[in-house]
């Protein structure tokens, strides 16, 4: 399967990386060996690693017309030549994968005719939160649940400067400022604080939602430029935070889908996303609220969301994925001895002198450190909490094991473990 | 597309109401006409609102061997003789969708298997956390996207407990009991409360999560009855809350899944899942955490997996579904005028007698109530905030318009709506 790509920006390159460096895993997964064709670029003197220089090109046509090339992932943004290209595209039969959200929020339903008439896909995870995969879910695993409301954090940049402001008493200039030097905030943020990225992934997600046509146009949209650090404190005496939000439902079985700043009460779950974080709450007739959180924006997070775009459009071979995955072992299972956790640990103890010394000799012993313990006294019997630092399980069941020998300890000890304190996971 | 049921409890019962209250829905997003074919039942005497009785039956082969019937769905529960009719339903080739953890969890890879081989579909999303997509994200969305760790708040029943108990110091028996009264607990809670529901979820997760072979057999878990209320205050104390959780990752290669209490820092975004919700937190290699929550069990959520599951088999007509949704126009949009927020207000107006009565009197006019007035004074001006509640938008913007004009007012009122105050979209 032979992928051409248009740009080769950040995201372009990540779409690179996870072919060349994923794709084992894709082929193992889906049953799909995805090649990467002809790609696309305006400078073609700059260097792309991991891409074969025979595969660069300044001229569209060797993306857009070769026969080899079955889908064309659109990775470069604007809308012209975009548009343009992906007509060519999609006429000539190929499939299309975009990012492109402001290309889609305008152009999207000549696009959606363009890959029908031709028989060809259109698919666009990527152009509403990046790797969330929201479009998915409305589309299909909401189906049949009759969205009757969709809310949501759509602008990392946004989120971040609020929550920023919220906090640390910054003006909208100083998060804003902040926001640049952290990389969250384009050199020109216009799109992102004035609303418009927000409207475009909102007509994206409300047409999903609502099966129904709602391009850009149809989004009054207001951005969070006005807003000053004095909301943020008074919003937060009178019990709120406040959120750049996308707000669709339906009204008299009518569409209304908006942007606006507002105030979220502070135990309402949007709430709680900060930073550049976007979450999206789908209501329906037949599920209490869903909400999917997580980075929607990064050239990683975007890619993934491309390669399963291309992969919902092969088709994955389910059953063999399947069966690889669950009837053959696959990887082996990990002993639970060796998984190291940090550990709560509870004991009554007897009130005598001495006690508490002999336990963490145990503890040393086995080169698990203490890093909090909380003892309160209780007649004859002393209760004692502690917290033990991150060693692997089965020294702390043979610590345990010794200090309920010790004659000290009355009754079961509790042991609960911490989370987030573990080490020795996979990581790249 | 001809359904049996094998099962018309109450998730049975929810999917009969779908498939038959939400049928034009499903046909025109998914282009698929879904029909209720054979219904199994263990007493046909009793009534089955909203089924024609010639279907109800108690012979299974009336729904395992008709070859009109092209997808089971197995809503029973229990491992026999749910095993023996999912193996007949596949060998003769029809397709299954099940919402049956244990038994996925136990014979999972032979099904698998049962079905590669008939050449049929294995589905199973709602056996895992009812409507929230968790099966359907890991399997496609984040196909390439190599899973590094699951984690999650898999049961409702423990989470409601324990945070009856985290927040009321009510003892284990006590939240227990009120999870019974509000039915977030079966009659004989022991899977639940023991950790073996929460473990089926594991195994079925890490399986595909982790393309491995992981049944619940090779899942430890503990429950959460050993917990006392001083667990909870001793927890919250050093700033953590207390979560049933599963948590499964790679380790050196290895697959390592557990469900165990864990004490979750009271800043982590599991710490924030309160009563009988779910959450499910994805990390890979590729994107930043993706965070899944909702609800995890009830009849409605369950039966909306499976109509997605059902609609995954035979394929959505994209093409068709997509163009009928953005090209043709669908519903109309709402105009905003009508739409019904509550409204934040804030304003510098001259610090002189009668100012606050007149503004007040411009929106009584409109008959807007102000629920909350914060005034500060600063020099001869003075600060206004006002929550007003709620009213169409407007009326809110005749009503600026006129406090705008009364001369008491410097530079430009902000006004920012407030969430979760509207009135008027669109419920069952």
């Amino acid at each position: 399967m032979r992928i051409g790509l248009l740009g080769c920006g950040t995201v372009g390159q990540a779409v690179v990386r996870m072919l060349s460096e994923g794709g084992a895993t894709i082929t193992r997964a889906s049953g799909h060996r995805l090649e990467l064709g002809p790609v696309l670029v305006r400078d073609a003197s700059r260097p792309r690693p991991g891409v074969d220089p025979a595969l660069i090109t300044t001229d569209p046509a060797r993306v857009l017309e070769d026969p080899e090339v079955s889908i064309v992932v659109e990775v470069m943004g604007g809308l012209d030549p975009a548009l343009g290209y992906l007509r060519t595209a999609l006429a000539r039969g190929a499939s299309v994968v975009t990012a492109n959200k402001q290309l889609l929020a305008r152009h999207g339903p000549e696009l959606l005719t363009a890959a029908r008439d031709a028989g060809a896909e259109l698919r666009f995870e990527a152009s509403a939160c990046a790797a969330i995969p929201v479009i998915k879910v409305l589309r299909e695993s909401l189906l049949a649940a009759e969205i009757t409301a969709v809310t949501g954090i759509v602008n990392g940049t946004t989120n971040f400067i609020l929550t920023e402001m919220g906090r640390g008493g910054l003006s909208y200039e100083e998060a804003l400022a902040r926001a640049h030097e952290l990389g969250y905030a384009e050199a020109d943020p216009t799109e992102d604080v004035g609303g418009a990225d927000a409207a475009a992934k909102l007509a994206i997600l409300s047409s999903i939602a609502f099966h129904s046509r709602v391009l850009i146009d149809d989004v009054p949209f207001e951005g969070i430029d006005r807003l000053e650090a004095e909301d943020m404190e008074h919003a937060a005496s009178l019990g709120f935070v406040i959120k750049l939000l996308g707000v669709a439902r339906l009204i008299g079985g009518a569409v209304s889908a908006r942007v606006y700043p507002a105030l979220v009460p502070r135990g309402h779950r949007l709430a709680a996303i900060g930073g550049p974080d976007n979450a999206v709450l789908l209501e329906s007739r037949a599920t209490r609220e869903i909400m999917l959180v997580g980075p929607g924006a990064g050239g990683a997070e975007t890619a993934s969301a491309v390669i399963a775009d291309i992969l919902s459009i092969l088709g994955t071979h389910q059953g063999s994925f399947l069966h690889n995955a669950l009837a053959d072992a696959g990887r082996p299972m990990a002993p639970p001895g060796g998984v190291v956790s940090s550990f709560y640990l509870r004991m009554s103890v007897a009130d005598r002198p001495g006690v508490l010394a002999r336990i963490a000799s145990v503890f040393g012993d086995e080169e698990l450190s203490i890093r909090t313990v909380v003892q309160s006294g209780a007649g004859d019997e002393a209760r004692l909490v502690l917290i033990i630092h991150s060693g692997p399980e089965d020294r702390m069941e043979r610590a345990l094991e010794r200090v309920r020998s010790l004659g000290d300890v009355r009754g079961e000890p509790v042991m609960i473990r911490v989370l987030g304190s573990g080490e020795g996971g996979d990581r790249r």
